[in-house]
């Protein structure tokens, strides 16, 4: 049975089950979805159940779409919306998605593209075939979402192909071989940085992750040369939990050695994971290294990426169906869970996860329809790596700032762009706004700002509490006016040089370069100020140095290394981590429902994984393994 | 540096260390060897200590072989040995090798063809150019023997130009990169049957085994699809333990799927396992099952094999060295000992092991020069899997045979051809010449008696005392006049028809077809007879129900089912077995020095590998393991 005589089946079938007078114009697998082109779209949204019941029979995943041809070329479909829109609903931008045969329209008020009961909308579907979404114009814009949307917008007839292809392959007819699943470690065992596995049965292989450690000096990337994921294109699909570097690094350059499949992510994992992609190399360019692949590759990338939403169950390979859960670790960041065969076996990969509610998100998913094997971060794992409640760490830090500005200081937090910055700034947000801490501004220098545009571009991927700040009480913690962005040198200058008590994050977060020196140099001779680590700080790292109370310290100034001597007070908030620490982790395992068969530890340093993976063992009787890299461990 | 860079430094050096006046005229590497070869081999015979030196100094095992230009036509070099040899003394037979440039000459009295001192072997030398070694014609002829050196001889360009490709590849070059050592399982992990691992490094990888479970009705095969040994014309060098099928028996299969490599194996292996996959193909093509190779693929592996004897430390890859041991379990059989890197790690595959010396073989080795993982069978794995010793097998057996000859019984005893027929022979043959039994003829019928020549075709494969037997004492026992070969159907005929007593050896061993089943339908219904099993008996044979106790029989006679009534004796004499008993393989790992780190066991069902690696474990406090088929360990 080769492919088309599915569809063909699939089409008579489809037929059979259609209440007369409804077509189809086609019948097309793309990427995950098996897509319905009709001429009467219309006829299919007012039937709605006519789409879950065939879902049902088929087993797949339906989306019904306007046939290409009824769709109205896009600058026209522009003229038309303005038309039939009033003018005051501050109409800010168009995207037309092919994939979807969607056009979200950006409007400063909504409700005036809606309608009343929607009878604005309806005349625009009349009129431009399109299906029209209505979105709020994002409050601060992105400029990497800008550009991605750009992007895919010239790349979609391409993106057609490719979906289709992948589409093809994901519902290729299966011969029946042998019955076995195989999980590879191929990169963050018994270490942090560079995670990737891989997922295998006699049918499939699907690469989980596949990060970089940008602090290594050699053993930096995955083992990809290994046979089991040779030649890359033999690869089904790559799945991404979260975009940093470490999990996500290294994806670009598949496609520079024959990886040509799907790419599967949450949609912020794909944007956040292009924006540090970009400053990945951006840096190591800056520093004189190699980097190993160019932009060109990570538009590769996004013109390869499925994007998945938390809780849709999809279909990537014959015999796999991926999906996506909260991990609440940054923003996007998930469990990959994978359901395979018929009922035959589930396995989750955590990629980092917090199982605990933080300012931005909820805690991490632990309760799946089926679960046997999970394998699970550790970077906490050790029995005394304890952190301080979230809570904790909030009046810890807000009692150093008030202390701080109260003696006329200034704070300095290095931080990374994306995860810490935001949970900070919604801290810093609530203490300003109840007069906790005074109400000075708070700068955001570094790709801080950038990430959180990204951050306000996907509210739905925040807590409840958060959500319904936004949604319902039109309070955007990010909008605050107490932060400013600092978009230049010479914006940069002149906060430095202004001697009003502040607060500033700036990138790095370890200090080992950014603009976080700049602020360094200036604050860093004044005791009065306070500088405030939130994060891991890595042995060799400049900040390490700091913390451990070195205070003189060699800096570069003008291209002449100078010592540079420390005044400004030097503290550390713990409890900011999107890591869970042991108790969290052990709690995770602890309330899984159901309880899984195995625990396989990962990601984190050799310690850590034995000895979470022993208590693990020993406290909750499940079967446990800390692989070494280039493993192969058969979980049936 | 290319492999001919390596060449031309490894001559320069060769030519700055001969003394004066002893010139090379050409140098490759063929198979694991660095040839040189010369117009003076005799310059290079006198001066014993310059290849010892340059072997010392290159790190390379160096052979040197006359000029092939100075090597006499065949057909023109035996008329001129007949001319040179007295004619009494007996030419059997004459075996050109050309990998070596030696001929074998076979005499009934080679005293005359070596003359007094050696003047008619230089005499020889002078004349033809090749090397003569002088050997004993052996005692039985054994046509598989034959028919390989045939047709070796046949394929000799090809072979030539195969080991200079090997050759070539083994002393690559390597990059430096990555260090690690890894043992995937592809078959015979919790289960008996399909034995085969691939050892890899960055470099290299190696298959060592590669069985066939005959019984199975499906994975009856090694995982030979998986990425792993994908494409199989990526494997360096497949190793071959021993010639049983299930370690052995789809060995020519790989050739049809793209290998090209080099076979490793003990001569003794070589002949046994083309005899034993021929019968294989045979049998399955005399029960109407197809095959999975035709004696084409024998052949081509064959072609490809390069015969190691126990003890020769041997470069199978750029960086392994491979060392045969002496296993004890059948003609040939080898533990596999693999040194990886200059001094990095060894590994030690036992394949099948006996560590118990018998009438046949000295016990296995357990002693290497290093050794850090061993991966073990546990076949007697159980805590309850004890044996009697030998000893007490070899009195027991001759009791029941006595007391059946002494009621003018005879005696069936079911056996495979490789390895119990001739322990049992053996046996049988001391103790008629002692007197313990009757002077009866002993029939030999289906493949035993060929088997047996190949035994006598490689006497220093047998253990001290039998050496000292044949060599010294001119006592052979395999050519005691007591063993009757059974030739033809005519011959067997006669046996069965003649009512003397007589001890009857024949296959297949469970009884599931071969001659023996002719036996049983003559010799079953009189109760004076004895059969007597001493091997192991599947669940789901003939063997097995008799074994049990059934006494009526649905037997073939004559293309029709009859029910037959069975009344002879029945009994089993344990401990002929060629395995190590549970005491046995607790003592090897007890007793191995130097002490390794970690055991990984296979080969046995799953609660016997579980309980040998627990037993292990807690008394011996080394780490192991029993890995499922399809899992990798990474040893380093």
């Amino acid at each position: 049975m080769t492919i088309d005589d599915v569809l063909n089946e699939l089409r008579a079938k489809i037929a059979d089950k259609l209440p007369k007078g409804i077509t189809i114009s086609g019948l097309e697998f793309e990427g995950p979805e098996l897509v319905i082109y009709t001429t009467e779209p219309r006829a299919f949204a007012d039937n709605g159940d006519i789409i879950r019941s065939l879902a049902k029979d088929l087993r797949k995943r339906i989306v019904v779409r306007p046939d290409p041809k009824m769709l109205l070329d896009a600058e026209q479909a522009i003229d038309k919306i303005k038309q039939i829109v009033p003018a005051e609903s501050g109409l800010s931008d168009f995207y037309f998605d092919p994939d979807t045969g969607e056009v979200i329209i950006e409007a400063e008020k909504p409700g005036l593209v809606i309608g009343r009961h929607g009878s604005t909308l309806r005349e625009i579907t009349k009129h431009i075939g399109w299906t029209p979404k209505v979105v709020r114009t994002p409050p601060i814009e992105s400029k990497t979402v800008k550009d991605i949307r750009q992007y895919l917008r010239t790349v979609k007839d391409d993106r057609k192909q490719i979906l289709k292809t992948i589409g093809r392959k994901i519902h290729r007819p299966v011969s029946t071989k042998d019955q076995w699943i195989r999980v590879t470690t191929l990169g963050g065992c018994k270490e942090v940085g560079r995670s990737s596995f891989l997922l295998s049965t006699p049918e499939t292989r699907i690469l989980i992750d596949c990060g970089v450690n940008t602090g290594a000096e050699s053993n930096g990337t995955p083992y990809l040369y290994v046979p089991e994921v040779s030649p890359l294109s033999s690869i089904d699909a790559v799945v991404i939990t979260h975009a940093h570097l470490d999990h996500c690094g290294i994806v670009p350059l598949l496609f520079k050695y024959g990886y040509e499949g799907p790419i599967y992510a949450t949609p912020p994992t794909r944007d956040l994971s292009a924006l540090l992609q970009l400053d990945y190399i951006e840096v190591a360019n800056r520093e004189g290294k190699r980097p190993p692949y160019d932009s060109a590759l990570i538009r590769e990338a996004l013109k390869r990426t499925i994007t998945l939403n938390y809780g849709d169950v999809t279909d990537i390979a014959p015999d796999v169906r991926l999906t996506f859960y909260n991990s609440g670790h940054i923003l996007g960041s998930a469990i990959a869970h994978f359901h395979i065969g018929e009922g035959l076996y589930n396995v989750a990969f955590t990629g980092d996860f917090k199982y605990e509610k933080s300012k931005l998100f909820d805690a991490a998913v632990n309760n799946f329809p089926r679960v046997e094997t999970v394998i699970m971060e550790s970077t906490y794992g050790g029995m005394h790596d304890m952190q301080p409640a979230r809570r904790e760490a909030e009046i810890e830090i807000q009692q150093v700032i008030k202390q701080t500005l109260a003696r006329g200081g200034k704070v300095l937090i290095p931080t990374f762009a994306v995860g810490r910055s935001q949970e900070v700034m919604i801290v810093l947000e609530e203490a300003i706004r109840r007069g906790i801490i005074d109400n000075v501004p708070v700068y955001l220098d570094g790709m801080i700002w950038e990430a959180t545009a990204i951050h306000t571009t996907y509210p739905e991927y925040l807590n409840v509490e958060l959500q319904d700040m936004i949604f319902h009480k039109g309070q955007n913690p990010f909008l605050s006016p107490s932060f400013v962005q600092v978009d230049s040198p010479q914006k940069r200058e002149k906060i430095l040089a202004d001697p009003s008590p502040c607060i500033v994050l700036a990138t790095s977060g370890m200090m080992n370069g950014g603009p976080v020196m700049e602020y360094l140099k200036t604050y860093g001779h004044d005791r009065r100020n306070t500088l405030i680590f939130v994060g891991y700080q890595a042995e060799g790292t400049l900040g390490r140095r700091i913390q451990k109370g070195w205070n003189e310290l060699p800096m570069s100034v003008g291209g002449k290394t100078e010592i540079m001597k420390i005044n400004l007070q030097v503290t550390t908030v713990d409890g900011f981590s999107g890591h869970s620490d042991r108790r969290q982790l052990m709690e995770y395992v602890k309330r899984m429902d159901p309880r899984p068969e195995r625990i396989i530890t990962n990601h984190g340093d050799e310690n850590k994984c034995l000895d979470l993976a022993s208590s693990i063992y020993k406290k909750y009787k499940l079967e446990t393994k800390s692989p070494m890299n280039l493993e192969t461990i058969r979980l049936i």
